[in-house]
C-alpha cells in the first residue's frame, strides 16, 4: 500500500513540515514539548480486540484517561459508553448485560447503546429522571479490533478506518499483537521509524546493515525506505522464517518502508526483486492515561504465505516468538526514554537523524494540547 | 433499639436537614464536597478490637491521619497516646511496656498512660527534661471494643458510648467485624441506607424487592424503614439461616431498618409480625488516613438465637461468610465510588432517592472541615 | 586513626560548631530544617562495590539523584559517566563496553571514558556530531569500592581519599557492608553517635552501660568517647567474638569512640588498657535520590586479628550475623525517625544530648541547600 516514492537521501522532501505552524510554549516560544503533546481524537482508535467482548460480557476499555466500557449486546453488535453510571460514577464495566441493554452493578440503572438511561427500578414517584445518562461513542469492528471515535462524533462518519488489503487477502496470514508500552506514542513512533536501531536487537537480528535509501515527508505523514543487509551474527530462526524469502530459503535483502502516516504506522518489507511484500506491519498506539505517558500498542502483522501448503503454520510460534522477542527490547527502549522525560521533566534528545526530526514535527503539528485532566489513578 | 417512627412515603419529614447550615464552598458559593468533610472528632470512635491489645503489648492505631499507640499495662488497663516519641518522633508502638508505662525502643524515653515523661535513662546533668510529653487520649473499652475519644478531651465524659442492649442480652450472640475499606466514610452510610442497591448481592440473597416503608429525618439522624420480599432466586444458605424465621424454617417478609445517627448507623431486622428483631447491626467507619479517604469499618452484628439449643452454633460459620460475601460487595462498589471520585476530583453524583439526599446534609453539617494535613504515607 | 582526644564532660569543647554561620530559613529566619540539607558534593563518595563492576560490564549506580554509569574498560580501569545518552537519554547502563568505550544500547552511540562521543555509526553527511558528549565523573578505586568525586571536578585532585591504616595492616581483616537505608544520612551520624540507644539493641547485645567520658567538636567533626561496660543479659554470640578480649576469653569493658569528620564516620572500639582498637568501622552514607531521602550505607568494619591462628575465620559467619542483626535494628530505627518527618513535613524533634546538638550542626554547616530537583522515580 505504501507505494515507493521518489525522495532524496539526506535532504527533507517538498511538502515538509518544517514550514507548518509548530506548537510553541506561551511562556518561552520555544517548540512545545513533543512528550506533552496529546493524540488527536478525531481518528478511529482500536481500545479492544474483538474477542475480548464476548457477546453479553463487557469490557472496561480506556482512551487518554478517558474510561469506557465496551459491551457486546445479544444480537452480537458492540457499544461503547462512558464507563460511569450517570448515578454514582461507578464503573458500568461491572454490570450485567441484558439484550442490548447495560445494567449497572449498584443500584440497577440501565442503559442503552445510546448512553440513554432506560429505566431506574425505584424512581420515586415526583423525582423525574436525569435529563442526560452517559456520554456514547461512535463504534466499529474491523480486523479482529474494536474501534472507537473518542473525538467529535460528527466528524466519525468522515473519518475512514484505516484500509489494510492485505487482511482479507488469500495469500496472507495476520498475527495480532496488543500490548500496553509505558511510554508517550510518539517514542513509538519514532524507535519504528528509526531503523538506525538495530542493534538493539543484535542479539535477535543478528548483524543487519540498514541503509537509507530515501524519504519523503508531508503535512500528515513521513515514509523512509531502508536496504536491509545481513552482515552476519547469529539469527534468530523466526528471523529467517518471517521473511517470504527465508520460508523458500533464499537470504536476499529487504527494502523495508516505514510509515507514518498520522495516527497509524505501517512497515512493509520487500525481498529486493519481489512486488509483494514479504510481509506488512499495521500499528496503533492509543494513549491510556490523561498525561498519555502510557499507551496501548495494537498492531497487525500480515504475513505472506509461501508456495509451500502449511509451511506458514509450522513457521508461525516461531515468527510469534520471534516478534515477540524484537518487541520487548523495543518496550525496554522506549520506556526508558519515558523514564528519563519522566526524571529530566523535558524532552532533551539531541536528534541528529533529519527523518525522525520530521515526524517529530509530523506528531507535533497534528496533535492537540494535553488538558490538564486527573490522573487515571491514585 | 430504633423504634419504627411515624414517616411519611416520598417526602421529607419534620426537622429535615435541608434547613440547617451547609457548608459552602467559599470560591463558589456552592454546596461543600461531602468527600471532603472530615468526620466530627468529638464522639467515640473504635480503633481496635480488645483482642488486639493482649496484656503488656502496644497496638498501632490510627484515626485520621492520628497515629495512636494502644498498650495495656500490666494492670490490664488500657492507654492511647499519640504515637510519636517526643524525643525523635520515632513510634512508641514499636517500644515495650513496662508494668503501666511504655518505653521508646530506640533511646529508653518512658511514659506513662498521662502522657508525661517518668524516664529518660541518661539525661545529662544541667539539661532539663522537654516540658512537654506526648499527646494522650480518653479511651474506654467496651463491646470488645477499644474506644478513643479524638477530639477535645474535656468533652469525653459527656460524650456517651453507643448503647447495645443487645450484645449484653442472653438471646443475642455478637459477630464482630473489623475491616479496611478505601474509601470515604459518607460512602458507607449511603451504601447501607440505600436499600435500592440489592442488584449488587443477586448472587448471595437471590432476587430481593425491597419497599420503602418511610423514612425520617432529623438534625443528626436519618431513619428509613423497607419491607423486604424474597421474589425468587438462589440464596446463600446464610442468607436464610441469618433471619430468625429462617432458622425456624419460616420465609416471612422481614421489615429493615436503616439509621444513621451520627457518626454510627445500626441496620435491625424484624420479621413481618414479630416484636423482637431477628438480628442488629451497629456500625462506625472511622477515617484512617488525613484525607479521609480510607476507613476502618467496626462492625457489631447481634443474632438473635433460636429455640432449639445449639442451632446458632451450626449456622455460625454460614452466617460468616454470607456476611462476608455480601460486605466483600459492597466494599467493592464503595471502593469503585472513591476511585471515580479521586480521578474526577470532585463529586459528579446525580443522586434521585430523597432520603439519600439527607442523609448526605447530615454528614456535611455534622463533620468537620478536613484540614490540609501531611499524608500518612509516601 | 582516631586518637583520643581531650574532652570536656556535659560541655562544649572549644572551636564549637555553634559559632559559625547556620544556614536559616529565608522566611521566618529560623534554623534551616536539617533533613532539608544535602551532602557537600566537594567529597569522594563510594557508589559500588568493586566486585560490582566486572571486567567488560556496566553498574548503574547514582548519587543524590544523579544517575551515573559506571564501566570497567578491557584494562580494567573504571569509568564513570552521566548514565543517560546524549541522544535520547536512555541510560548507558544498558548498553555495551568495547574495549574502553561504552556503546548505547539504542542506536549504538559511542562514548569514550571522558564522556566525548567516539561514534555516531550512521551519522549523516552534513550533519554535525552533537557538539557536547556525557558529564564524566572523576572516579578512584580503593579499599574494595569504587568512589567518584560528584561536584566540581577542578577540586577533585585536591580533595582526600579517607585514610584507612587498618585495612591493608596485616593485622586486621575487612568485612564490608553496603546497603540501602530509606533515611536522610544525617539520621546515620546521629544513630551512631548518640550510644544511649543501646535499648534499641537489647535482644543482641544484653543489657550495656554506656558511660560518655568525654567529647570534642570542631567545624568540621564532633567525636565522644563512651564507656561500654556489660551489664547482664544474654547477649549474641557474634557480639562477644567481634572484640579481641572476646576472641581471647576476656570481657572487659571497650572504650568506644565515635566520630563524624565529615562527611564520614568512624567508631572504634579499644578494650581497656589495650593500646590497638579491637576493631574500626569506616562508613560513608551516600544520598540516592534528588531529595536525599534515602541513603546507601557503604561501611568497612576492620577486625583485629586473635593471637589463635584461623580464629577469626571459625568466627567470621557469627560476627556477620551479629552486625547484620544490628544493622537492621538502626535500620528499623531511622527508616521510622524518616517516615515521621516525611509525615509531618518537618523535625519535630526535641533533642537534649549535647553532642547530638553539635552534630546536627555540623552537618547543617557543612551542607548545602537541596536544589528542587526531578523525583528520580514515579
Amino acid at each position: 500500500m505504501t507505494e515507493a516514492q521518489p525522495a532524496r537521501d539526506g535532504a527533507r522532501a517538498a511538502g515538509s513540515a518544517s514550514g507548518r505552524h509548530r506548537p510553541r510554549d506561551h511562556r518561552s516560544g520555544a517548540v512545545a514539548d513533543l512528550r506533552r503533546i496529546g493524540i488527536d481524537p478525531d481518528f478511529w482508535y482500536p481500545v479492544a480486540v474483538s474477542a475480548s467482548v464476548p457477546r453479553s460480557k463487557t469490557f472496561a476499555a480506556v482512551f487518554a484517561g478517558h474510561r469506557i466500557v465496551l459491551y457486546r449486546g445479544g444480537s452480537g453488535e458492540v457499544y461503547a459508553l462512558e464507563d460511569r453510571c450517570a448515578h454514582r460514577q461507578v464503573p458500568l464495566s461491572m454490570g450485567a448485560v441484558e439484550g442490548e441493554v447495560l445494567r449497572c452493578c449498584y443500584h440497577a440503572w440501565a442503559y442503552r447503546g445510546s448512553g440513554r438511561i432506560s429505566q431506574i427500578p425505584y424512581l420515586p414517584k415526583g423525582v423525574d429522571r436525569p435529563p442526560r445518562g452517559v456520554r456514547a461513542y461512535p463504534v466499529r469492528e474491523a480486523y479482529g479490533l474494536v474501534f472507537v471515535f473518542p473525538g467529535d462524533p460528527e466528524k466519525a462518519d468522515a473519518a475512514a478506518l484505516p484500509e489494510l488489503p492485505e487482511f482479507d487477502s488469500a495469500g496472507y496470514k495476520t498475527m495480532a499483537f496488543s500490548r500496553t508500552v509505558r511510554c508517550h506514542y510518539s517514542f513509538m513512533h519514532e524507535n519504528l521509524l528509526d531503523m538506525n536501531h538495530q542493534f538493539l536487537h543484535r542479539g535477535v537480528l543478528g548483524k543487519v546493515q540498514p541503509t537509507l535509501l530515501g524519504y519523503e515527508t508531508g503535512p500528515r505523514f513521513v515514509e523512509a525506505r531502508y536496504l536491509f543487509t545481513p552482515a552476519g551474527g547469529k539469527k534468530d530462526r523466526g528471523a529467517g522464517l518471517l521473511s517470504a524469502e527465508g520460508l523458500s530459503g533464499g537470504r536476499k535483502p529487504d527494502v523495508i518502508t516505514v510509515r507514518t502516516e498520522y495516527p497509524y504506522q505501517t512497515l512493509q518489507a520487500v525481498p529486493e526483486g519481489a512486488e509483494l511484500p514479504a510481509f506488512s506491519l499495521w500499528a496503533a498506539y492509543v494513549p491510556e492515561d490523561a498525561e498519555q505517558r502510557t499507551n496501548h500498542a495494537y498492531g497487525l502483522l500480515m504475513i505472506a504465505k509461501p508456495p509451500i501448503p502449511g509451511a506458514l503454520r509450522l513457521a508461525w510460534p516461531f515468527i510469534r516468538r520471534f516478534t515477540e522477542r524484537v518487541f520487548a527490547e523495543d518496550r525496554m527502549a522506549v520506556e526508558a526514554e519515558q523514564r528519563a522525560w519522566d526524571e529530566q521533566g523535558e524532552d532533551r534528545n539531541q536528534e541528529v537523524f533529519p527523518l525522525i526530526l520530521d515526524v517529530r514535527e509530523v506528531l507535533r503539528a497534528n496533535g492537540v494540547p494535553l488538558h490538564p485532566a486527573p490522573a487515571l489513578s491514585r
